[in-house]
Parts: structure tokens; sequence; C-alpha cells
């Protein structure tokens, strides 16, 4: 029999972010396989199991939820953010696409979530108003050849850029690269947003010029989003600054 | 006396994809501004006002949202989706940018929400499980040679595509002449999902490869994502196939 297999994201960590269907999967379910952190975030019952891995183990992890909704059970993979988005939702489809041929009639489903780089920005204003994308900048999973021209393709193109996974204990100078990557291709007043745990108690958000962006400010936490030449700063006396980027490009058709 | 100005992102029309934050700053506003279909779908109470506007006035809402705000009451703006991604935030914050001093003195917010191309990739797999661009495909707001300038750099870049706005009445031939921009550049076989209304009763998903993506399947409802030559189907015999973009691209430092 085939059990069922359900990728949670439970948003950025604000609880009042994490959706009603996400609660639904979480309430149903009988096993739970994820990073202990994000796992900790759920109200588990005493008939709940659950399956703790580290955060670097994502397709060992996939293969064991998936071994165990094979097996008939109601399984949960727990992602924070978006499952989708540099998370588990991947990794879960790569070992159903490489592994036997049960997998494919597990009843699979995902559900969405509030990513990190939309709560950031809904902290500052809009600074993903207009086109924007998002980059990973671990070279753990590719050549760091491939994330600098997709950088300097970007910021050509016009688009601001969200950085997933900036900086971590093992990868602490490509952020710093990055912003050099930059530098030549955008101006100097460019803001760069570190939105460090957008909606959660230890939440901090700062904003600079790209001039004068310091990377050490990112933590394994932080969504780094640089703007595009388009993006602005909207100073207010006594709240925090705004930052967005306009809808309109002149030259448009009307 | 200065009010309170919220923009809600009510998500991607699946009432359990809305936030409980949305819900609680809808519970306590006032005044509700939007797009009349968005503000359908809410149970105001008789005591809530309620003032509708057409989907091409963004500005003009934007500024009368502010000017009720400024006014001291606790306002709501309304978007779909993410207020963030090609909606009512950026609107609103240009409206604060170029208006009257006071305006900067709003307690101004932000809920951010499910954006409809997070909501499209759950019910396909994983398509944005690498390095991604949103674009909207609207020349109302930027000239065309733009949008299209921009779609070669991303697919040069190697990213995975997802289009807003693909489509209108008033814009008709804009997809079609995209995937014209885009066939040179990616396989004949890249994976062209059409997400319409997904997590809604009318919801439909078609996945076509390039070579064959009819812009005709697209209306306003739908989001399109195009994938990267990374992207890979995973046919399933007695459930529909699955569309994900592998997080690892071969020569990784680890």
């Amino acid at each position: 029999m085939s059990g069922r297999l359900t990728i949670v994201g439970t948003g950025p960590g604000d609880p009042r972010q994490t959706t009603p269907e996400a609660l639904e999967a979480i309430a149903t379910a009988s096993h739970f396989f994820g990073y202990g952190p994000y796992l900790d975030r759920l109200s588990l019952r005493p008939d709940q199991m659950r399956v703790a891995s580290d955060n670097r183990e994502e397709l060992d992890r996939a293969k064991a939820a998936l071994t165990q909704a094979a097996e008939g059970a109601d399984v949960c993979v727990v992602s924070g953010g978006d499952p989708g988005v540099f998370a588990m939702a991947a990794a879960v489809c790569e070992a159903i696409d490489h592994g036997p041929a049960a997998w494919r009639g597990i009843d699979f489903r995902v559900t969405p979530g509030v990513t990190a780089m939309l709560a950031v920005a809904a902290r500052i204003g809009a600074p993903l108003g207009h086109d924007f994308c998002a980059i990973s900048l671990s070279d753990n999973l590719k050549p760091w050849e491939i994330i600098t021209r997709r950088l300097a393709l970007v910021a050509e193109a016009g688009l601001v850029i969200a950085l997933y996974n900036p900086i971590s204990k093992a990868r602490p100078w490509q952020l710093g690269a990055a912003f050099d990557v930059l530098r030549p291709i955008l101006p100097a007043q460019t803001p760069v947003i570190f939105g460090r745990a957008a909606g959660r108690p230890d939440e901090r958000m700062r904003v600079m010029p790209l001039a004068e962006a310091d990377a050490t400010v990112a933590d394994m936490a932080t969504c780094v989003i640089i703007g595009s030449p388009e993006t602005r700063v909207i100073a207010r006396p006594s709240l925090g600054d705004l930052v967005y980027t306009p809808r309109f490009l002149p030259g448009a058709s009307s």
C-alpha cells in the first residue's frame, strides 16, 4: 500500500505567517522528517513520531521519508519558509526521480509558504515590487563560476537580486565576493538590505548602499536583497526608512 | 493624528493559504481598498467600509487609502497573492515617496503572502528548486525591449523564469513573443508550466515542452513557469507528472 507524503512550509518563523493548510497537514500526519530546529517549532502530540536530521542531509532525509510513506504512513517533511525555494521539495522530487518505481505512486503534496525574501521585503517596504530573482550563494551545490556569471547577468538585466544562503562558517567569503562582482555593474548608492530572521523576536533589518555593504553583517539567518538601479529609499524621520522598487520603468507603451 | 495602513496579501485564492496575520489585520481594520474581486473574497462586517476600484488604478487607490489613513482610520489595502510582488506594496510606497510629508508618519505595514509562482510550483513539484526569477510581461509599465532583453539574459544565466501578467485582452501577443525570444536559447524540451488559479476550484495545470508551448493556453489568472536546461519531468503513470529543478549543478565544490 502507498501512503502519503506532504512537504510542509512553515513560513519564515512568525507562527502568524504559517498557513492553515500547513497546520492541517501537520495535525493529521503521523511521521515528521526535518531539520531539528524546524521540527522544534511544531507542537507535536505524543503519538506523532519525530525524525530530526542535520541540515546538510536533505537527500537522505527525503529517501527516509519516502520509504516511510511507501509503507503506508502519513508523512510530513518539514521546511522553513516555502519548501519549493532552495528547500526540501526539490530534494524529495530528486529522490522520487531516481528511486524505486513504487515512490511514483505515493500521494505527494507540497503546501506552499511565505519564503524569506517575501517576509524581508514586507518588513522594509516593497523592494521586490518589480522584476527580481532569487539566487542561492551556496557553492556546495553549484560551481562558484556559475554563481558569479549569474550575478553579473541578472545585474546587467536590471533585476533586483535576493540572495539565499549568503554566508556560513564553511562559506565565509562568498557574500563579499558577490558584492565585488556587482559593484562595477550597479550604482554605488544601490540599496542593500540585510534582512535577518524577519518576523521573529531576533529580527534585525539593516540597509546600506552597495558601495559600503559589509558582508559580515549577514549570518545564516539573513536574506540579502540587492536593489536595481531603480530601487529607492524613503527617509522617514520617526519611523524606519522604506525601500521600494517602482512598478514603472520610463518608456512603457502606456 | 495619523492612522494605520496595512497592505494585506490574501494568498493565491484558497482560503487555507491565507495567513493568520492577514486575517488579523482584516478583522481589525475599518476601511478596505482594493480591486473588487479581491475584496469579494473577504467576509467584511457591516461596520467595515469597502472601497472597490478597477485593477488598473493602483496609484489612485494607494493615494485614497493613504488619505484615509492620514485622517486617523485603520486602513487595509487588499492584494491577492503577496502584496510585494507586482502588486500594491510598491504602489503605496510610490505614493508615500511623492506625497505629502504627513504620509511618512503613517504606521505602514505589509503582511506577506503566498505569491502565485509559489502556489503553482507547489502543485506541480518543485520547478523553483534552484535559482529563478520573476518577470512581469506587462509592457504597460516598462518598454517591451527591456522585457525581451531581460528574458534573454536570464535564460542565458540558466535561471528558471516565472512570468506574471502573461496575457490580457489588451496584451494578446506578448507571451508568444516571449516564447520566441527563449526558443533559440533554451533546449526544445524545456518544460513550460501553465499554472492557472492554483488552489482554486477552477485550477488548471498544463505542462508542455517549450518547442510546442502554446500561448493561447494562458489567461489573466495564469502564472507561466519556464524551466531551466536542468529542469526535469517525472512521469507518474497513475498521478500527474511532476516537474522539478535539481538543487545540484555538476562541478560544485563539494
